[in-house]
């Protein structure tokens, strides 16, 4: 599904419903990281006006899911506090490559799987989670998942030829795989 | 205006007019990270959920900001580029105190103060820049600025009690005036 390398195990879903309160706590927080490494790419390419309308309406939309997931946490009177890290996205960075253009295509197809991961995760919580409130918000979000993953794969693309770029995404897909299998077994989106 | 404790000089002015463009690409460069800046100040206070709606707001609007002053970047042949800092913010962040309310006070109006200077040139630049296009881009501006000025000041007042705040505003305004007297002479907006 959208370029991952493996699927999800029923064990990430068992841990979601147990504590469902932190893994909606830890969506809180990872809708407002994305619109903040969306405006940090911007702010490392400046000169790359081409990124500034697509990745501000990625951030405009992020900003939006961040607001929803945070009125659900409100009308459930849950309280988001600062979670410690599963290791997931550091895994992905650190194999961002030094020298440009490769570090820009490397962050644009990192933030692409980051992206990946988060509508495989909500396409599962939007069919098995046993809230249905839950299932109807999840559904609502997976689809501009499915977009940016789209928007940031297609920008990379217009950083370097479409071959190359292809054969980057699917060795950063290898990546990703052993990133998540890695990530500490907590109840959170991409552990 | 706007609880600012000291009016811009013509040398400000005239410096701005001199170097327009390094002027405008600063101004990108500050509605970029006012939107960071609010995204920033919810990562650290993430229990205050009241928080939210109000400056998910603000941010939004500044990223619409910047994707204007990033237009017309790209209109004029402009390409933006890394600047380096003036001061002005350091000298004002320095000053927020460290303990529980008063860190979330102070950084509330300090972003006020902050959201007041932008306005207060906006302003004259509406009114005295020689160019037409951007006399009007600024005057559509200072609306958002003195409205996110007020909602700053809003955002502290509910936090603890009136006039306990107004009185820090009121000190931090003067803070304010040594920090832009102090910052380098360069064509930026907080210069």
């Amino acid at each position: 599904m959208l370029c991952l390398k493996s699927a999800t195990e029923a064990a990430w879903l068992e841990r979601a419903i147990a504590d469902t309160p932190a893994l909606l706590i830890d969506h809180a927080h990872c809708e407002r990281k994305a619109a903040t490494q969306a405006l940090t790419l911007l702010a490392e390419y400046p000169e790359h006006l081409e990124l500034v309308a697509p990745v501000v309406a990625i951030a405009h939309e992020e900003l939006e899911h961040f607001e929803t997931v945070c009125g659900l946490l409100a009308a459930r009177g849950l309280t988001p506090e600062p979670q410690a890290p599963t290791g997931y996205q550091s895994g992905l960075f650190k194999k961002v490559r030094k020298a440009e253009p490769d570090r820009l295509i490397d962050r644009l197809l990192v933030a692409a799987l980051i992206e990946a991961r988060s509508c495989e995760r909500f396409k599962i919580l939007s069919e098995r989670h046993p809230d249905p409130e839950l299932r109807a918000v999840f559904r609502d979000l997976l689809v501009s998942e499915a977009r940016h993953h789209a928007d940031f794969v297609r920008l990379a693309e217009s950083q370097a030829d479409r071959v190359t770029v292809h054969e980057r995404l699917r060795h950063l897909a290898e990546v990703e795989v052993r990133a998540i299998e890695r990530a500490k077994p907590l109840p959170r989106i991409h552990s």
